[in-house]
Order: C-alpha cells, then sequence, then structure tokens
C-alpha cells in the first residue's frame, strides 16, 4: 500500500490521469466490470452522503418532498415530446425481456426467446417522461398545484467514453420535478433552485460557480430554458455542475396534463426540473486537490480530524494513544468527526502521506516530546502548514480552523477561477486565449446557434452560460461581426 | 377528496381490498404505467426516509459503512454460483441492446439492432455476484477483512402477480455485504444484523417478530443458513419482514477470492448478506392499521402531532391559527414533527377523517370554546379516545403520548401475535387450525425438505422459521410421525 501512495502522477504532468490517479487510490471510486458502470467506494460514498444531507435539507427547506418514480419508462413515453427523443432516448439501456433459461448445451443461462417484452423498456436516462404521466392523475384543480417533489435515484445514459464521476453509464443524482398553476411561478421555481445549487456549491463545496442561461444550443432536450452553474476546474476546462430547467408547458401538453384555474378554465400545466449528480464528485476533486492529493473543505470531509499516535514500542502505542482519546473526546463533543489511527502496522509517516492523499482537512499527531511539553504537532491539509501547539485551547482552535479552512480553499479557488476570466475581442485573441490560457472566455457573440456551432467545431469551445450578471455591453460578435449587447462566457468543457 | 376518504373497504370484508385502498388513498402509493412498478408518493417515502435514517444509523453504529455498485450484472456472473442461478437469475429484466433510432417508418423510436450488448446485462435482482467479483480486488490479506459495506438501492425481479409495497418488480432495499477471515465471525455477523432488524421491527414499527432459521427450502439461493424475522398480519398470514444469510464460502469460491491468514496461507473468504426492503412498509400498514385508516408508529410518522382549528369565518380562522402557533412552537422544540392545517376549503370533520386515515398519531382540536376555557381536544389515533385537556402542561403530556402510543401499538400487535401461535400435534388438527384460525402454528417436523414440499402443497403452509428460542422437545412429525425434537414454525405467508 505505501508504494500505491507514491503513484499519484503530478497535475502538471498528466492532468487527466492524476484525476483518476486521485479517485482511485484515494479510495472514491473504480471501474466495474460492467462497461461504464462505476463502483463508488465507501469513503467516495460517505462524501457523497455528506453531499445529499445538505442538499436534502436545503429541498426540504425549500418545500420539497421526496418520491420514488420507476426505473423503467416505456419506450413510447419518449416519442411524446420532439426534442426530449432527440436528446434522450438514443444512446440508453433497452430492456427487451423478462426471463433467462437455462442453456439448452447446458452452459450457463440464456435469454427465453419466449419472454420477449411487448414495449420495450427503457432505462431511465432522466425522468420527465415518466413523471409528467405520473402528474395526470395527480392534478385536476389548481388546488392540487404546486407539486413540488424531488427523487433520489440512479439513471442510465449510454456514454462511449466514461471517467469515474465525470461521466458514467449508471450514475447517481436528485431529479426535482415541479408543477405550477403560472409560467411566472416556474420560472421563479428554476431560478429558485439554481439559486440552492449555487449556495450548495459556494457554501458546501467551497467551489465558485459562474450562474447563467444556456444557449439554445446547450440547453436541456424539453426545456424552454436551462440555468446552470459554471465551474471551472485546475486545468482551465469549465464544469457544468448544476442545471435547472423551465419546461414550459411541453411536458404537459405531451402528457396531457391540464387543470381547472380559479377561474374554472382548463389549462396546461408550468413544470421545472432540475438536478445535480454524482458528478459533483468530479468536480469538488478537481477544483481543489494537489498533487498530494485530495483537499476536502471540512464541511464534506468524512473525517474532519485524524489524530496520529508517534511512539516506539507498544506500551509507549498504549499510553499516547490513551492521551489522544482525551484530545479526541472534546472534539467529538465539538461535533467533529474524528479518527485516531493506532495501525501499528504502518508507520506514522505512512500515516501522514495517507490522510493527505485522502484530504482530511486537519491532521495532529503526538509523541512523548509532546506529551511532556503539553503540545501537539498540528497540520492543516489546504496549506500544509505544520505548528506545534499548546493542548490548551486545542478544541477551540481545531473548530475554528474548520471555518478557515473552508473558507480558504473557497478563496483560492475563486482567485484562481477569476485570473481566468477573459475579455476577448476578436476571434484570433479568442483563439489564442484558448490555447494558450485557458478557462472562461468572456466575448460577444451573435445569439445564433450557427455561429456557436462554428465556433464549437473549430475550437471545441461551447458558451457555458449567459451569465445572469452580464453588464448590458454593446458589441460585436468575434466570429461574424454582427451587433451584441453582452459578453457570453465560453471555455472548453468537461 | 371527501368522498375517496370513504371508499376504505371494511378489513373484515376483504382484507386484501382494505389493504390496497389504504395504500392508495392515504397516499403511500400508487401502481404505475410500468406492469409491477409502483410510484412511492410522497407521504410514504417521507415514512421510508424515517425508515431508511433509524437503519443506517444502526448500520453504522455496528461498523459499516454505504458503498454503491453497479446496476448491471453482466449475465455469465449468475452462472457461477450454481445455486444462486437457480434462484435470481431466472425472472428477470435483462437488457439486449444500448440504443434506439428514429422508427423508419417516421414513428417514434424503435431499437437499434446494430447496438446489440455483445453480453447481456441483468437489472441487479440481488447484487452478491457483482459484489464479490469487485471485492475479489479489494482482499488480498487477512488485514483487508472485515469487509463491512451496506448498499441502499433498487433491484429488480420480474414478479408476476404484484401488490403494492409486498411484492413489487422493482423495490427499494439495503443490502449489506461483508467478507471475513473466519466461519465464526461471518456467523456472528449474520446473527447480529438479524438481531438489528430484530431491534428495529420492536422498537421503531412497533413490530413484534419471531427470529429464527429458515428450512433448507427456504434459503437464500446460495446461501448455507438464512436467518429471518417473521411477522404476523391482521389477517393471520406470516410476513417475512428481514433476512441474513451466512454465504458460508461459496460466493469466495464462485468469484476466487482468497486471502493470505496470519500464518501466511491461502484460504478463501467467508461472507453474509442481509437485507430489508420497502416491504417493510407493507408490513407496517397490515399489522397496525384499522378501517378508519393507518395506525403509524409515532417514531416513524412522518407528521406526529396535527393541529386543527375550528371556527366559523375568516377572522376567528386567523385567531384560532394564531393560536395553534403558540401551541406548535414548543412542540416542535421539543423534537416533534407537527402541522397545522390551516386550510379553508374543507370543513374539519374531512380533515379529521383524512389525518386518521394517514395515521398521524396525535390531533389536536381548538375551537373558540376551548380558547375560553384554556384547553384543546386531543385524540390519540391508535385508541380514537377524545379528551378535552388543559393547555398547561400539553407538551409534556403531548411528548409522553408519544411514547405511550408507541408502546401501546406494539403491547396490541404483539397480544395479538401471541393468540395466534398455537401449537398442534396431528396433521388435522393443523390443517383445521389453519383454515380456521391462521396464524402461527408450531409443530413437528421431520427435518426433511420433502415433508415440508409435502405440507406445503397439501396446505399451503410453509415453515416460516425454526425459532431461535425454541425448546427442546421430543415429538412426531405431524405428516410422517417420524421423531423430531423441536417444534418449527408453520404460516401461510405474504
Amino acid at each position: 500500500m505505501a508504494k500505491e501512495l507514491k503513484h499519484v502522477v503530478s497535475k502538471d504532468d498528466n492532468y487527466s490521469q492524476w484525476y483518476n490517479n486521485l479517485v482511485v487510490k484515494a479510495g472514491l471510486a473504480e471501474n466495474s466490470a460492467v462497461r461504464g458502470c462505476m463502483v463508488i467506494k465507501p469513503y467516495g460514498y460517505a462524501i457523497w452522503e455528506k453531499m445529499q444531507q445538505a442538499l436534502d435539507k436545503m429541498f426540504k427547506e425549500t418545500g420539497h418532498e421526496n418520491a420514488y418514480f420507476p426505473l423503467f419508462i416505456p419506450k413510447s413515453f419518449f416519442s411524446k415530446e420532439a426534442h426530449h427523443v432527440e436528446g434522450f432516448a438514443k444512446e440508453c439501456a433497452v430492456v427487451t425481456h423478462y426471463r433467462l433459461k437455462n442453456d439448452p448445451d447446458g452452459k450457463g443461462v440464456v435469454v427465453d426467446s419466449d419472454a420477449k417484452l411487448e414495449e420495450e423498456l427503457i432505462v431511465r436516462p432522466t425522468s420527465e417522461t415518466i413523471i409528467w404521466n405520473t402528474y395526470k392523475n395527480w392534478i385536476h384543480s389548481y388546488r392540487d398545484l404546486p407539486i413540488l417533489c424531488n427523487q433520489w435515484a440512479n439513471v442510465v445514459r449510454w456514454e462511449m467514453r466514461t471517467r469515474l464521476f465525470l461521466r458514467t453509464a449508471e450514475f447517481l443524482w436528485q431529479e426535482g420535478h415541479t408543477a405550477h398553476a403560472t409560467r411566472e411561478e416556474a420560472l421563479e421555481e428554476a431560478k429558485k433552485m439554481i439559486g440552492v445549487y449555487e449556495k450548495f456549491a459556494t457554501e458546501w463545496m467551497a467551489l465558485p460557480v459562474i450562474v447563467g442561461h444556456k444557449s439554445e444550443n446547450e440547453r436541456f432536450a424539453g426545456a424552454e430554458d436551462t440555468l446552470t452553474i459554471e465551474a471551472l476546474m485546475q486545468d482551465g476546462k469549465a464544469l457544468q455542475s448544476g442545471t435547472s430547467h423551465f419546461l414550459g408547458q411541453n411536458f404537459a401538453k405531451a402528457f396531457d396534463v391540464t387543470f381547472t384555474n380559479k377561474e374554472g378554465q382548463q389549462e396546461y400545466v408550468w413544470a421545472t426540473s432540475w438536478g445535480v449528480s454524482t458528478r459533483l464528485m468530479g468536480a469538488l476533486i478537481m477544483a481543489h486537490s494537489d498533487n498530494n492529493g485530495l483537499v476536502l473543505p471540512p464541511k464534506l470531509a468524512p473525517i474532519q480530524v485524524v489524530l496520529i499516535p508517534i511512539y516506539k514500542g507498544d506500551d509507549e502505542r498504549k499510553s499516547m494513544v490513551a492521551e489522544l482519546e482525551k484530545i479526541a473526546a472534546p472534539l467529538r463533543e465539538a461535533g467533529l468527526s474524528v479518527k485516531i489511527d493506532d495501525r501499528d502496522n504502518v508507520r506514522s509517516g505512512f500515516k501522514f502521506a495517507e490522510y493527505e492523499l485522502k484530504g482530511v482537512p486537519v491532521r495532529l499527531a503526538m509523541g512523548p516530546r509532546d506529551l511532556a511539553d503539553g503540545t501537539i504537532e498540528l497540520v492543516r491539509r489546504d496549506t500544509l502548514e505544520k505548528e506545534v501547539v499548546p493542548r490548551e485551547g486545542l478544541t477551540e482552535r481545531v473548530v475554528g480552523l474548520m471555518d478557515e479552512i473552508q473558507h480558504n480553499i473557497y478563496k483560492k479557488a475563486l482567485d484562481f477561477r477569476n485570473t481566468m476570466i477573459t475579455k476577448v475581442d476578436t476571434y484570433d485573441e479568442f483563439k489564442r486565449v484558448l490555447e494558450e490560457k485557458g478557462g472562461f472566455i468572456a466575448a460577444h457573440w451573435d445569439g445564433t446557434v450557427e455561429t456557436e456551432e462554428r465556433i464549437k467545431e473549430e475550437t471545441k469551445a461551447t458558451i457555458r452560460c449567459i451569465p445572469f450578471d452580464a453588464e448590458p455591453e454593446e458589441g460585436k460578435c468575434i466570429l461574424t461581426g454582427k451587433p451584441s449587447h453582452r459578453r457570453v462566457l465560453f471555455a472548453i468543457a468537461y
């Protein structure tokens, strides 16, 4: 195991391999025997659980309830919303049979051709269709609205090139699906939920994001408007981290969901949907980590403080661990998640490296000298600064450090992100910045699908968003020279 | 909606329809457009979430961690464990293709025959195979053991006759999968976890259960021993509510999972698996409910106390709701989940019926007379007893009632269950009790598969378990007259 730790490639040498190394060696996830599907290992899942808990609480505080809808969707449902079928029904897992039988040749089992489904079932890539088919029976009058449901679920999209957390065939997510009596209320809901995602990214993940509208090209299949939070990774690529869609009446019309309004008239229902997924794990890892391993924001760290005894011989180990227990108790009482690593089969240096790899925010190590002096060695993961501090006041100090580290990680990511937004006014400059620097490029665009597509073809950059806070500014499209009224953000994206 | 409430069939008239009525009308779940798959509605899901939280906490307190494994399992994996394939690989959802394409006829989408999978994927009916294939890479030495993983997931078993919660094609569950260095440790783990289930059933669900071993016939496919908790429903049928399996080295051998023990020798790893599912929702509903609706144990009730204003006119409504807010505040501070129903479009009588249907443990109603008198009307759901009580000391009283109701529901179910265990010594008596009374029948059995199967064929009764606490007692098998050393429990089961 010791040698495994050393094989994290430097992120400057090979960012992509560095990422993959981290995910695997820190014990977050690994590829499975099933193409494109990952195993989320306990340490990775513990981080995801913390994300889930925080998000779930925010959803409930904004009036949402959880529910659960079927994994399978009848094939015909996808054809009902014209844009949706183009976007989602293509690369998907198709269930065609419901039984296996013993191979007549005696070798294992084969599909029983007598057990063919009349209509194929699709493993949900997203649940708008099955949910709106259900809402049809739930909604009759304006009194049944709004419906504010969320679902935590697995979904499957048959991706050809997969990467742990960032793009996998199966992934875990939450999908909110709401139904409203008015257009205004649905628009407000879509905006509220992208706000929840922004708050979560900022305050929990320590991840600065830019909030804005997607261009038509990048919109969710079936949406009238897609709102997004866009984050920047350390390699200068953007990562779409959460989206919230105003679906208009598209799904209500596709599934014939109407309600009687206060005036007694029949109207189609207005809809939103919004989701974040285990992709956030990828964002978390790529935004903050370094060549020593993960750097986890304290609010999402499964272990916030690790205590390591320094000793010679078993007697000293025991007495040191006993002292560490005394230190751990008040930390735990203060609500921190604390681990004492008393393993006697690895050296303390190995342990230090391991918890650095795992991104534990604070490490405390104590040896006989510290014991005699009433001190302890404290190392914070974000800066790797080492200090010998008095045991007196340690709990308050560590509790305070949690906030300090959380903010420092955020500030570091924010400072980096801010240096990586470049204004350009010509297409040549655009291409040069893309190639030499990367990051977000704020440029004028004529607002057409054609222009965006041509830029994408030629440079691989896409419009990440039209930021909410984009200032009105007259300018000329970098490609066509046509008039533009504000800058949009381009980037090469994950 | 008012008329909907009245259509709960009496459980004495038609128990099965009564159950289905309750599930649907209390808003717990409903059938979906996909055969055998249910939609778990927000109120039902809220109960399931409470179950999950309590169980998850117990799993973590016993040293387990959560992880996540793929939804899909390669078909060949099922053939690797001989018994397992017989038990699980037959009625299942089979993914054969990974793409749809536009129908050349222009009508929707069809399966793209070019996108056929080389090997079919099975939607997991249970995850032993994919997990043990993964554990192979995690386990090398005794130092890697034990592995104590749990997964919260959806699984699919293609059931022909489905019933909401009790038997559905897709259901939600948790599955624990542990790996151990010794047979003893694995046996101990299997026993520990059935103990966790027993504690959860007893203390949270207020559901008395009998703990014991399954007979060979009823064992999990691939297990060497299956431990079970068996509950009794009000119609005298048994419901298997959770199982914990000692898997021996079967899966380790099937997937070649070995470890180096302390003596430096290679050994196969020992395994357990254990699970409970949304079936517990069915048990909860059927064990306690009455003709007025659900009776929820306070520990699992999403709403523990509902407050209803009695008023004439909007002014009175507002002042009454304001008073109820004053009562709700300290109840919430005491940790209770409280709802004030201030709807003005339904009568209070309708509300009373609705919260009875939904099984809310305590209902408080206040009108102008109560306000003047400093009293409030209190109705407990379990007994439907109505009392006018002083507002003074109300919080303590309601908090105390939570415990009292929890215990009373348990005691009622226990008393019923105890009257429904009948000792019989002849096959005639066995058949008569089965037909006239139902419940558990404690009888002698010769221990053979053949006898159990013949009894099942002739009476539909199966051995629910060989109770842990079965007293040694010499007797004769009710069918064959062969010697038996203790009684086992038979019943007709869900």
